[in-house]
């Protein structure tokens, strides 16, 4: 596509906007993630020596684009919603205003990054309106798909209220706090669940957690209780223990009997295995006693909705809206806004979506972070995004901030952007009819 | 929990297995695939100074860790099937033989490797089932969970008999041929469909295909014909059209009576747009017309079963056979084979999982392939693994071979793995009844 371009003058100024089309069953709003690494690409974008030889050699394109390839950068403006902002379908959470081969190259990324993102921290909102407060930690990489995926998944977990991540590269990279975890294998690997619950304790003092379901979930409760004096005559206290199988609501009231009645009330109670929101919501409902939930295949593959439903599309081109009008998927045209508007108590009540230089009420949801390829403020800390989507949360209409499919938040298109769309259907009607 | 074996002295022997409990639903089979991924992870398997020092910075480890991880590398034996060998729940596909700590330390890449790969490979094979010959390439980076997933999607689809992929760097990597492809924005850029057309053709005239339904499919279809004389003058042939949206049964039996009344015979008919194997199944059934399938989300997502209920579990450490007993993910001892038998046509009748030095009629399905850290052979082309998980999928029994759920194929277990279980219990039973 880009030879398509370079060879037929196509350079000028083009607008694409990434939007999801429509919410997967049971969900209410989506919130928006990973525009960060989508800036750190733009601002870094290039084709490395090593990449531009290969292309060379394999004669799928011409020297031409080679050579225009080679001080090939991203000069573009980025509007966008700031991560961690709630949206809605149809609503656009980012805009690329750059030329036509640029906006063009690097869709596939950007959606790549985008997509994953949004996907899990609009996942991990549900788990953390589930857990009502609870602990929370990732412990999905091993099935995330790629080592990216589970990095990018414990990030967006975090941003979405998770206190931490299995994922140790999540806390070096980005500050997400690292929980270590302790495996059935460890306990397996010693004589007895004493040795090894007593060899893990020594070996990792802080935060201690401990693995109790290897062979018989309250047994190891009892072994706790007996080995919890001769730790503490060392200063070593115990902070939880861990559940990982069986009926978790029963095993946690009588773990917690166990634990209270062998004076270790302050010792918590920490379930994985198998949970997403509904498990957690459940568990929750039905008494159990658990403070805290590790979470893994559920939040790091999105399993209810591995994938959004979302588009990069053309809005405008040398100056001229645009739109395409494929059967179900067709496009509003041009560069738009987000107006969103809030009752007297600062909850939303609606949005609605117009062309970008609209005169409407509301707060507008689009901002411009990038200039030229130049971002116009240093990265947020992934705290402050993580305070924004917090906020965002307690401002959904309280129907939508459940687990099972509210009405729909109301989303409406504003005169000025229907308007556009009947031109540029004039348009394209009368220029297909011309066309040869 | 390295630190945790490496202060009790805990450095012996250990001998982890992969596999998966149980299939997701609608599937027969699985095949395996992310071994070479794996082989190249543990022949250069090192810890980085810069993460080292990092590390050691956290406050998480000791400086003894940081010593020994120092010059970490890994020394052991792996055991496997072959990549595109079709496996069963409970059967180990790869096996670890290693000191404990290194052992332990691989587990989550380990599987995060074979884990996807699988996943998507096993995907892959029905959507190859469905197409029955035609045309299959992978449209889904863009919504694959980052780019590692993207890539490793493309290499696992074209081992399960995909023609190619979008993504590019696979053909650079893996020598997974490129398919170029046109989106609807490259269309709607040009004043004019056919426009649009001619530039793509005349910028990438090799193996063209042509997108017709950005505006009005049949339209599309009949400007292809006008265009098509005016390319042939060039010299420029159009391989092919694609639908990408609406009833594309319908559309592709209209529009090949286009083609054809215009004197386009040979111009092949590609349909994408949210396919997977049903879909592509039902298409071919309805009576489209269709050469040949783009599938994106639901290939690089597994949409439909987006992770699989896999385990690597410590089965031996210091030549005692080990077993994990929690509530319903209990596990099999110790070192294991699997035998498989074929009835005369070749086709496979059941395995048989036990001891790995038994001595059982079948095919011996797990090898050494890595002695003291260093592969055994050099790596297997793709093309070569292609060949043999095409092999293995046409000795399926007939009726694994769909797409629906079929009988379970037979899997049994042998008397001295029964025997070896419960000798293990005995000896976990007396040590805790023993243990303080």
């Amino acid at each position: 596509m880009m030879q398509g371009y370079l060879e037929t003058g196509e350079t000028d100024t083009a607008v694409f906007e990434f939007f999801v089309r429509k919410l997967p069953k049971n969900r209410n709003f989506f919130v928006a993630a990973g525009l960060e690494q989508v800036l750190d690409f733009l601002e870094h974008l290039h084709v490395p020596a090593d990449e531009l030889a290969w292309l060379g050699a394999s004669g799928h394109v011409s020297d031409d684009l080679i050579d225009y390839l080679s001080d090939f950068r991203f000069t573009g403006d980025v509007h966008a919603m700031p991560e961690g902002t709630v949206f809605f379908p149809n609503e656009p959470v980012i805009r690329i205003t750059a030329p036509l081969p640029e906006a063009q190259y690097v869709e596939t990324r950007l959606i790549n990054i985008l997509h994953f993102q949004t996907l899990i921290a609009s996942k991990a909102a549900r788990m953390v309106m589930a857990a009502e407060g609870r602990t929370l930690v990732d412990f999905g990489l091993r099935r995330a798909h790629g080592a990216e995926a589970g990095l990018m998944a414990a990030r967006a977990a975090y941003l979405a209220g998770f206190d931490g991540s299995a994922n140790v590269l999540a806390e070096r990279l980005y500050g997400v706090p690292a929980f270590g975890t302790m495996a059935h294998s460890f306990v397996q690997a010693f004589d007895t669940e004493t040795a090894a619950f007593e060899a893990f304790a020594r070996a990792r003092p802080e935060r201690l957690v401990l693995l109790i379901d290897t062979y018989d979930t309250e047994e190891g409760a009892r072994r706790v209780v007996s080995l919890a004096p001769r730790l503490k005559e060392s200063g070593i206290g115990i902070s939880g223990i861990r559940l990982d199988s069986g009926d978790m609501a029963a095993l946690s009231k009588s773990v917690r009997r166990i634990l209270d009645d062998g004076g270790l009330p302050d010792v918590t109670i920490f379930a994985s295995g198998g949970l997403d929101e509904a498990g957690i919501g459940e568990l929750i409902a039905s008494g159990a006693v658990i403070d805290g939930f590790g979470v893994g295949t559920s939040l790091t593959t999105a399993s209810d909705a591995p994938a959004l439903d979302c588009a990069y599309k053309l809005q405008e081109y040398a100056g001229i809206p645009r739109r395409k009008r494929s059967e179900g998927k067709a496009t509003w045209p041009g560069r738009k806004q987000v107006w969103r508007r809030f009752d007297k108590t600062g909850r939303m009540v609606g949005d609605i979506i117009s062309v970008h230089d609209d005169d409407l009420d509301g707060s507008k949801m689009i901002d411009c972070v990038m200039r030229n390829g130049k971002r116009l403020a240093p990265p947020r800390s992934l705290d402050e995004i993580r305070g924004h989507m917090s906020t965002q949360i307690n401002t959904l209409p309280k129907d939508l901030a459940g687990l099972g499919a509210a009405r729909h938040y109301p989303v409406s298109v504003a005169e000025a952007l229907t308007d556009l769309a009947a031109s540029v259907d004039r348009r394209i009607d009368r220029s297909l009819c011309r066309a040869p």
